[in-house]
């Protein structure tokens, strides 16, 4: 089975957290350049999370509660709109530097109940990798057959598209690539693994993310890993993006500092 | 059964032909106001096709043939990007407008075999409608099984989307807002009807758009519109969208000039 390995831009990375609705576009061509020239075998997967664009706005309207009142509907579509819109940033900075990738819209081939991804369209996904151009997809707002609409974290879509591909490709690595050195204990200090053995002192120590985040923060990251690890023998690398060459680095299995999450 | 309207914004409409990737943005905003100021019944669904974004540069690639090497993933990757791009136009103003929409992307949620639609996943569209959110959606580059990928018109999503829709909404009416007064005869005047008995004759006298448009021109729409007006029994109103209120006059069911299509 061809070898799988899943990217993602960490939306703390790529947005500016102090500042809505700006984008770190010299970073999102550092990250791109990174990719580029690393050297690594088999097929990629890129995803990014929607920071100062798609979580301020789902804050204030609560989007991830789903439908409220009109006023919930309007959330929805100015969230969907600011996801939307950091990944055509991120598509144009990409496609500027040579890269072959095509945007897969996640609220188009996923449908949610309960905050959950309930069923989705995978043939899209299937036949952009097959013609070696990378898929980029994001976390989005996605219909909801039980509360009308909800935020689908990039995080989740990575793990459906893990499970959906697991018959054609065998997903070897994912990297988050976050704004911190991976995840840190108490005293600040990188924590190297995490696995279901120690998972339970970990959680203690992980602080939740202070910023506007309506998807978890890294205790989600952690746990969605976790499970990835489990079901599917891969390995978790979170990583620090915004560190030169950590990305390239990484892709290529090289040291870099970070948590590795594995079963 | 409910009611539902298509209407398609046609390329020629919102872009400017004779300047590649520039926006009538005017045009954009007048046509969502005559959308929120008609007084219809029912569902509505948007769609548009990509004018002098998607297809000067799908004619360079011949994206429509699909894969032949590199260049044509990279025409394949422009062209995607490009139809996308003017769908972020239309939707910016219409939001802008106080518009409910939510975007759907064609490439993320049908797949071709050569050159037609295979297959599609119905359900964000279903789920948009029955939040009273207005569906967006364009002519794109779609994966396609046989030829790697090639381009699904706005026409064609048309026809998927009353087919699969069917069960639940009975579509009565589609109006196709081009650049001329509908469809012209030899002299060119409108021709008011367009039914399978009058077609052959019909077909004579529609001279191929000599425009960049890869997706067949008005001739493409009448073959479609003609196979719609018999398998679903609905109409087909193709419309002058430059003319001031003739979209929302024609929403509300009142004459302008146009070619009406029947069974």
């Amino acid at each position: 089975m061809q070898k799988l390995t899943i990217v993602k831009l960490g939306g703390s990375v790529i947005t500016d957290k102090s500042k809505p609705l700006i984008a770190r576009r010299s970073e999102i061509r550092r990250l791109g350049r990174e990719i580029l020239a690393s050297k690594f075998k088999g097929k990629l997967i890129i995803t990014h999370g929607s920071g100062s664009f798609g979580h301020p706005v789902a804050k204030k309207y609560k989007t991830h509660e789903g439908y409220k009142n009109d006023k919930s509907i309007r959330g929805m579509v100015l969230t969907s709109d600011a996801a939307i819109e950091i990944n055509r940033i991120v598509m144009k900075e990409f496609i500027k530097l040579g890269m072959n990738v095509k945007s897969l819209a996640s609220s188009s081939f996923l449908i949610a109940k309960d905050k959950k991804i309930q069923k989705g369209f995978i043939d899209p996904l299937m036949n952009i990798l097959k013609s070696d151009v990378i898929p980029v997809t994001f976390g989005d707002v996605v219909m909801d057959k039980e509360q009308g609409f909800c935020i689908i974290s990039a995080e989740k879509i990575i793990y459906y598209m893990v499970d959906k591909l697991s018959k054609e490709y065998s997903t070897t690595l994912i990297i988050y690539c976050s704004d911190t050195d991976g995840v840190y204990d108490e005293s600040g200090e990188t924590i190297p693994k995490i696995s279901s053995k120690n998972f339970k002192n970990v959680r203690q120590m992980i602080g939740r993310s202070g910023s506007a985040d309506v998807t978890g923060g890294m205790l989600h990251k952690v746990k969605e890993s976790l499970k990835l690890a489990k079901n599917y023998k891969l390995e978790v690398r979170i990583i620090n993006g915004k560190r030169i060459k950590h990305l390239k680095r990484a892709l290529e299995g090289k040291k870099v500092v970070s948590t590795t999450i594995l079963n």
